[in-house]
C-alpha cells in the first residue's frame, strides 16, 4: 500500500486505486450594460465531481473507470482498458483523441481555469476508440481510430445509428537540453460523420467562465459531413519558468458549399514563485508537488500564468465571431492534490453572437475562482 | 487499517474510506375513502442509495464526496473540502446550512423514519457554501454563506443565472451534568432569492411516508423575494432515555404583500430497551453501537420513540393546511451500520390540499417500514 | 487483504471489496435491403459501466451495492442486504427473481454475448424483493416475494402507486456423477400487476445485438392484469465440454380476452479449447480462470460455443413474430476478469414487426464484438 491522495494497493503485478475529484467554481461576468444576458454578474456551480477507480489486472492489462457528475447529468470520462508491453500502450474505450496539448492536460493540472477557447469551440471530447501509443526516448507517437462519445452512442437519441468515425494521430518530441525541457508536438484529425451528418454542427464558446451558459461566440448550425483539424504545439520548462503555445485549424466539410476553416491558438508563460518546476511527463504537463507543503512550515506552491488566447469562427459565409482574450491566472497548491485558482480575463469580441444594443464589437471582463481536489 | 463498516486506511495524517448507504422503504397509507388519491394502500421504493468516499489529504485538509441515487436521478449529497485547525473547521462545498437538529442528524441515525414535517415543508436541503465552525468545551458555533444546491446551480435550467444566497448560523450549548447530557440550540437563517425570485416558492409535505408523492399539505405557489427562518432546539440523554424538541418559524418575503410566517415543531421521547445510550457528538445525535451485537449471544439494540409533530402552513391569505402527527417508532440495530425501522403515525389535517369529498379536515394513518445500511 | 481483480479487505467476519465493470460492444447488422431501418450496418456503444461495492458487516449480514450506467441513464443493479445462517440465505433489496439459468448467469460469464431471446422479450429484470435460499448437498431452493424494479418504484412516473407484486421460486438439483457435473432446474413465477395494469405490456426483442434499437420481433401493446411464467433448465459440464438448454413459457392474463402464451428456449454446447472446465457454483455457471494466464507463457482461455435460440411471440390474436437464431460464440479470456468476445448469428424471422418491402418473413445476420472487464 502506497499513497497518492488515496491508498494505492499493489499485489504482484496487480494494482488498484479509488479516484475522486471535486471542482467548485464561482465567477463574475462583466459585460456592457447594453448586452441583455441574464448570466451577467455573480454565478457559481459545482464544476465537476468524479468518482471512479483505476488499476492493473496483471500481465500488462490495466483499466480506468470514471463517472463524472456535472450539469446534473452523469457522463463517462476516462473509461478504458489498456494493454502495455515494452514501448507500446494499447487503449480501448472512452478516451481523448490526442487533440491538443491543452486538451490532454488534466483539468486539475492546468495553469489557468479553463482550456484554450478552441478546445471547447471545436467540440473536443472523449470518444470511444482503439488507439496505440509508442514511446521511446524523446519520441511519443499516438494513433487511434475513434467512433463517438459514449453518450452519443447510447440507445436513446438513436445513438445506434451513429456510425461516425475518425482517425487521429499525434507526434511529440520532448528533448531535454541541460536544464531546459522542450516539447514539440503536431496532431492531425480526420472525421467522417456518416449517418450523424443528419444533425447539423455548431461551434461556440463561453466567455472563459463555465458557471455561465452565455456564448458570445457562436456559428449558426452548419450542415456538415465531416471535419478535419490539425494543430501545432510548442512548450517547455526551465526551472520554475514554463511556457506553452498552440495553433489549431479546423475545416468543416460542407457538401455543395465551400468549406470554412476556423482557427484558434494561445500562448502562455508562467512562473512558480515558490521555486517548483512544472511537472512534464508522457507528452503533457502533470501534477506539480509543492516543495514545502502548507503546514510543514511551508505555504505550498504558488504559480502565476499570463496567457493570450485567440479564437476566430469567421470564415467563408459563416460569421461566428472572434475573441481575443488576455488571461491572468494564480494557482495556490497548499498540498498535493488540492488547488485554489484565481483568474482574471479581459475578452474582446468582434461579430459577437449576442449584440450590445446594435453593436457586435465590444469587450467583457471575467473574474473566476475555483477550489479543486483530485486524487 | 481500522474498520468502520468498511476499512479505514490511514497513513501519517492522510486517511481514506469508501462510503455507501442503502435504504429500502415500504409503507401503507390509509386515508378516508372519499379522498381520491392513487397512492393509498401499499407502496415501496428504494429510498436512498449512496456511494462515495471521505478522507484526509494531510495538513488539516479533508473531504467528503458522495453521490446519491434516489427517485431515478443522481444528486449530490455531502460533497465538500474541509480545513481543520485547532478549534476551527472550515467547510467549502455542498453541505447543510445548520438548519435544525432534526435536519442535521443523519438519516440512518434518526429515531424515526422521516424527519419533522417542517424540515421538508420548508425545503431544507444541502447547498453550496463556505462555512466556519468553532468548537470549544460545551460551545459549538457555526456560521456560513451559501448560494444554492449544486443541482439548482447547473447549466441546464438556467442555473447560471441563479445568484441567490443566504447567511446561516447556529449556536449550541451542550453541558453535561452528572449522567445527563443536555443540548440547547438556536439557529437563524436569512436568504435573498435575487434572480431566483422569478420562480415562485411552494411549501408542502408528504404524509410521513416518502414512498408516496401525495401532499395533503401544500401552499399555492408564492411569489417571493426572500426567506428568513429561525429555530430553537432542546434535547438530551440520561442513560437509555433520550428526548428532543424543536420549534421553527419561516417567514416568506412577498413584495407588495404582507409576509406570511409558517410554523413547525416536534417533541419526542425515546428509550433504549437494551440499555444503550443514544450517541451525542458535535451538536447532533450520532450512530449508536449495540451493547451486544446480534449473533454474539445478543440481539442488538432496540429503541422505542414517541414523537408529536406539528406543522402549520396557514398564515395571512395563504392556506396550506395544518398537520398534527402522533408517531411511534421502533428501531432494531442488530449490528452497527445496519438498522430496521417500524413506524406508525396518526395524522390529523385541517385545510388539507386534497379534499375528502368536500371536507378538508380529516385524519390519515400510516405504517412505514425501512431496512437501512450505512458505512 | 486478498485479491480478486481488486483488493478484498477482511477483518474478523467483516469484508469489503470495490466492484467495477466495463463492457464495450460493436457490431454489424445485415438485413435485406428492402428492410428500411437506420440501424443496419455498423454500430457501437459502451454497453455497461458499473461501479459499486460488496461486503460483509459481520454476524452473517452482508450487502452488495452497484450502480450501472448504460444508455445514458443510471440504473440500479444488484443492491441488497443479505443475512446468511447455515444453509439459509435471506436477501432484501433489488435482485433477480430466479427467472432462468441464462438470466442468472452474470453478463461477463456467459458463453455468448447476449442472453437467450426470451429473457429480454419477457422483460426479465431485477426487482425489489425479499427472498430466501436454502442450499444443502445437491439441492438449491429459492423463493421470493417481489414488487417492481427500483426504477419503476421511484416518485417520478407515479411509481408510488405501483403496488404490483410477484411470487417467484426456483429449484435446482446439481448432482455430480464422476467427472460429470449435472444441473436440473425448474422455476415458476406468478405476478399481479395491480394498479400497474393501467400501463399496457409489450414483448419485443433486439436482433442479438444491443448496439441497435431495432426490434424485428414485437407484440402490440397488451392490456394485461398479470403474468405467469415457468421454465425448465438442463445443463452440465464434463471436463472442457459444457452444455445448457432451457424452455420458458409466459402467459399474459387479459381480462375479458383469452390469454396468450409465448414461448422461448435455447440449447447450447461449448468447449474450452485450452482445457479449462466451465466453473459451476450456486446453481449457475460462474467465472472461469484460465489455466495459463496470458503473458505467463500461456495464451489465456479460449472457448467456443454453438447455440440455437428460439422465440415465439405469436399466440391467440397476438402476432409478435417468431425468431430462429443460430449463434457461434468465441470467448478469449487472456487473464481472469478480462474477456474478449466475437459472435456471429444467423436469424430467421416470420411475422417480423418491421417488413422487408411487403414481406415479413426474412433473415438477417449479425456480427458482434465485445471487450469486457469485471472485478
Amino acid at each position: 500500500i502506497s499513497w497518492k491522495g488515496s491508498p494505492v494497493f499493489a499485489s504482484d503485478d496487480a494494482k488498484f486505486k479509488v479516484k475522486g475529484r471535486i471542482q467548485y467554481d464561482a465567477g463574475l461576468l462583466m459585460a456592457p450594460e447594453s448586452v441583455s444576458d441574464r448570466a451577467k454578474g455573480y454565478s457559481n456551480e459545482l464544476r465537476r465531481l468524479r468518482l471512479g477507480a483505476e488499476g492493473q489486472l496483471g500481465a500488462g492489462f490495466g483499466y480506468k473507470l470514471e463517472v463524472e457528475l456535472s450539469d446534473n447529468s452523469v457522463d463517462l470520462v476516462d473509461t478504458f482498458i489498456t494493454y502495455e508491453k515494452g514501448k507500446w500502450l494499447i487503449t480501448l474505450g472512452n478516451h481523448n483523441q490526442f487533440q491538443s496539448l491543452d486538451e490532454l492536460i488534466g483539468d486539475t493540472t492546468g495553469s489557468v481555469m479553463e482550456r484554450a477557447a478552441f478546445t471547447d469551440a471545436f467540440n473536443f471530447e472523449r470518444r470511444i476508440g482503439l488507439s496505440a501509443q509508442y514511446k521511446s526516448g524523446i519520441l511519443l507517437a499516438q494513433l487511434g481510430l475513434f467512433s463517438d462519445s459514449a453518450d452519443s452512442l447510447t440507445n436513446d437519441e438513436d445513438g445506434d445509428e451513429n456510425d461516425s468515425y475518425s482517425v487521429d494521430g499525434r507526434i511529440v518530441l520532448a528533448p531535454r537540453i541541460g536544464k531546459i525541457q522542450l516539447h514539440f508536438g503536431a496532431s492531425g484529425h480526420w472525421r467522417d460523420l456518416n449517418r450523424l451528418s443528419d444533425e447539423p454542427l455548431r461551434y461556440r464558446q463561453r466567455p472563459y467562465l463555465h458557471t455561465v451558459n452565455t456564448r458570445f461566440l457562436a456559428t449558426p448550425a452548419i450542415d456538415a459531413t465531416g471535419e478535419s483539424h490539425y494543430g501545432l504545439e510548442l512548450a517547455g520548462t526551465r526551472g520554475p519558468l514554463y511556457w506553452a503555445g498552440e495553433t489549431h485549424w479546423l475545416r468543416t466539410k460542407r457538401p455543395g458549399l465551400s468549406d470554412p476553416t476556423f482557427f484558434g491558438g494561445y500562448a502562455e508563460v508562467g512562473y512558480f514563485l515558490t521555486g517548483e518546476t512544472r511537472a512534464y511527463k508522457n507528452g503533457i504537463f502533470g501534477s506539480t508537488k509543492p516543495r514545502q507543503a502548507f503546514g510543514d512550515g511551508g505555504m505550498g506552491a504558488l504559480q502565476l500564468t499570463a496567457r493570450y488566447d485567440y479564437l476566430d469562427l469567421n470564415d467563408k459565409d459563416i460569421v461566428g465571431g472572434t475573441q481575443n482574450a488576455w488571461i491572468l491566472g494564480l494557482v495556490w497548491t497548499p498540498i498535493e492534490y488540492l488547488r485554489f485558482n484565481l483568474n482574471y480575463a479581459h475578452l474582446r469580441y468582434t461579430d459577437a453572437a449576442i449584440p450590445a444594443g446594435t453593436d457586435r464589437d465590444y469587450s467583457a471582463n471575467v473574474v473566476g475562482w475555483r477550489a479543486e481536489l483530485d486524487f
